[in-house]
């Protein structure tokens, strides 16, 4: 049906050839864990999970792929959430987990070059302990480098510092032929041919497979400041950002929260947040080389805010208050998923000026749809997650408020001038909602880029613009 | 043989009937400028110039070039150096130039929609009068914004703040079949789908036309200033370079400049530079939000200048010591071009820390071809502009010269991991270097990308990666 080979004994047989019988799993075999995502709700069994240490594998394991036209799903540390690294037609998963080594930082160019696997939290840690920076801060720490650079991951500081094809220098990636390509390099220009690099960034593993990465950092910013910023509602919370932008310099996050969502942290923490007095706050974060810069920049927003109608202006001035506001965002997702029984989320992008209004709709739809929604996310770059709740509804009526609710969400954000995902990608769950949101030139496009790329078909098939359905006995199965 | 058809009356009528008689020129009433850029050296006459206003005029002519599979190569104020805009293969040369109108500034989201024949000189203007910038910073100040798409354009402030395509938000752009697609949107983040729009932006007009552009804007920098280093020589200045960048804040821009091209300037200026003493210079700038945060910048800029060598810091804390180095700056191309009678360039970019290490080799091998070889750039970002003059030599001498230069030039960049292009582009004259300096699977990528765009090939045909050859006849006609 979909061209596929069937996946034999003999495959096996030569991947093991290829990375050692210990690094190759046969399907049964296969740990529970590596059917999904962290959502979940998509699943797909491999036939072969092979954990590759080197370019070489890679490329070895592709070439055998593409000879005998098996899929290919790549997967890091599996912390995606629109099932991008689920093997939706089996085949061989092909886990980067393991190429987790730092393989050269270059102070006078000021890069970091990575094998796949690295952890977000690794890299951080490992630059700022060198007096270097990188920028693209999404909340999950322990999703893979591979990962951040195959959804093109934002996080928190994009209002700053943009988004995480922005520090992508160099790729060092494995055609589906087998054939390694180095795009780009240390070079903080490039007009030579086409920017194929910029395209495998976000690209979710459709195109080619990430072997090496070069990333561009920046000198550690020395000062920081929290601010957090009560407001009387979400509303006047949120008109009041695109001001506090332009104010002085530009925050390094501007964050909104709800105060539902402050008390299911406190609920899912066991810990007070650090203030109770109001329905909405803005948490804005400046960085800078000297305190005199950041001053000046807290200050002009700390103004700007009660122009606005803040009720005040705290200053995260301890790292004590500081780590129980900071905490306590971090906590937002898990503890949003902990006070229901099953969740899904939506990460639309909308212009900075429609936030408050979108965010508005989607409290507004909760009863007609029957549910509970829950969001915070990043006013300063439009960027919202949007979760629905399931609470205690049965199935059927789940799939119906669920289906209903986002096809009004992904529909408004359209109409408002946004986008369907803004950082986790489409994946094959948001597939249809990206079918929706461009022309079909637009989409036929997409697939002959892939085609360029892939002409088998075989790398992480079912995916983004992929037109097959998946195999319906691999969906909850 | 190259499978255009031949233009015809007939298509004249059509594209007559198009956009009006009056913006549409045929073949032999089409002035000399039109038939070369900036550089002079590649040629191509149109069979018919057509000054295209509107999206839909330009879909229109696309159309029908479609139709006919004729020729059509975009040109906008025609300042390239690399022959993008010069139509080798004939057929419709679809003039931008007029389309000049700014469409909107959106305050909340710090955009700037515009049409792409605005010049980037007029983008500047309009957005710092009103509070706002554009970050990059080409050197050439009429080329149009449509144009610095097409090569991904750097200037000055890459350094700190990157390249063209980190300031384009989102592009509507005509398929070579007419299809008009808005891509990206007024947001910060996004990962909906392969970027075409990342793609597009320095495809040099051979994917799609760019018919409207929404620039990303940043708050206007209210301080500013330039401090002039002299060094005892090039290679010391260059070597301070890297860690004049980690000291502190990212400086706006790192220019050195050589005895020689400073020379030149002040000749074609007719007008003192402000210091004579040494060999070579680096011109540094600051920018930010506060006097303080410069000062502590420039500063830590001056302690590690004078530690690796300089003989002095002058501080251009005055309108008219600024004014006199930066007009200086600003004519070392116009004077290289005057102090000889013929040149070509190469606009190679290295990482960083090879840049001292490729000027002095470029330097060395002046002798082994009998030719001056001059240059001026981007020290912060590796981005060079290295000028071969012809001086006196005869047709014969001056092309083997110039050839074995650029093989040397080309040849040391890629050994030291530089890139073909940092800003100007592959166009006609770089293609063979860049056929050299990158894979044949990489080029034969490129190449199937280009088909997923353009089937036909008709759009700008013969540029960057395409394979055929130009019309003989059309060269130095």
């Amino acid at each position: 049906m979909n061209g596929f080979a069937t996946f034999e004994d003999t495959d096996l047989a030569a991947l093991r050839a290829i990375c050692g019988a210990e690094r190759v799993t046969a399907r049964d075999d296969i740990g529970e864990d590596f059917l999904h995502d962290e959502l979940g709700d998509v699943r797909g069994r491999p036939d072969a999970r092979v954990r590759v240490l080197s370019t070489a594998e890679i490329s070895a394991v592709l070439r055998h792929a593409s000879a005998r036209r098996l899929p290919v799903t790549v997967r890091g540390s599996g912390t995606g959430l629109v099932g991008g690294a689920v093997p939706v037609f089996g085949g061989i998963l092909l886990d980067t987990s393991g190429m987790t080594r730092i393989l050269e930082l270059d102070e006078k160019n000021m890069t970091l070059t990575v094998e796949p696997g690295v952890l977000l939290m690794d890299v951080a840690k490992y630059v700022e302990e060198r007096d270097f920076f990188y920028p693209p801060d999404p909340g999950e720490k322990t999703a893979t480098i591979g990962g951040n650079i195959s959804t093109n991951a934002g996080g928190m500081r994009a209002v700053k510092y943009g988004v995480t094809r922005d520090y992508v220098r160099a790729l060092e990636v494995v055609l589906p032929s087998g054939e390694v390509l180095e795009l780009g390099g240390k070079v903080a220009k490039n007009s030579s041919g086409y920017s194929l690099k910029d395209l495998i960034v976000g690209s979710e593993g459709t195109l080619a497979v990430v072997s090496k990465a070069t990333l561009r950092l920046l000198p550690l910013p020395k000062f920081k400041i929290s601010l957090l910023v009560p407001f009387k509602d979400l509303a006047s919370a949120i008109e009041t950002v695109p001001s506090v932008i332009r104010a002085s310099s530009i925050p390094t996050a501007v964050e909104f929260m709800e105060r539902d969502v402050i008390l299911a942290a406190e609920k899912y923490q066991g810990r007070k947040f650090p203030d109770r007095s109001a329905d909405a706050y803005l948490l804005l974060t400046f960085d800078g080389a000297s305190q005199g810069e950041i001053d000046l920049a807290t200050e002009a927003a700390a103004e700007t805010c009660l122009a606005a109608g803040a009720s005040d202006v705290f200053l995260s001035d301890t790292q004590e208050r500081n780590e129980a506001i900071w905490s306590a965002r971090g906590a937002f997702l898990e503890a949003i998923k902990a006070s229901t029984t099953e969740m899904d989320e939506c990460d639309v992008v909308v212009p900075r000026s429609r936030v408050a209004e979108f965010i508005l709709f989607a409290r507004s739809i909760q009863k007609k749809h029957g549910i509970r929604i829950l969001s915070f996310g990043h006013a300063g770059d439009g960027n919202l997650h949007i979760y629905v709740l399931r609470d205690a509804l049965g199935d059927e009526a789940w799939r119906a408020a669920l289906s209903g609710a986002f096809d009004d969400l992904y529909g408004r954000a359209r109409e408002l001038g946004g986008q369907v995902s803004g950082e986790h990608g489409i994946g094959f769950a948001k597939k249809s909602y990206l079918g929706r949101s461009l022309p079909p030139e637009q989409i036929a496009l997409m697939r002959a880029v892939k085609a360029a790329f892939d002409p088998l078909g075989i790398l992480n098939p079912g995916k983004v613009v992929s037109g097959g359905p998946c195999r319906p006995s691999e969906r909850n199965p």
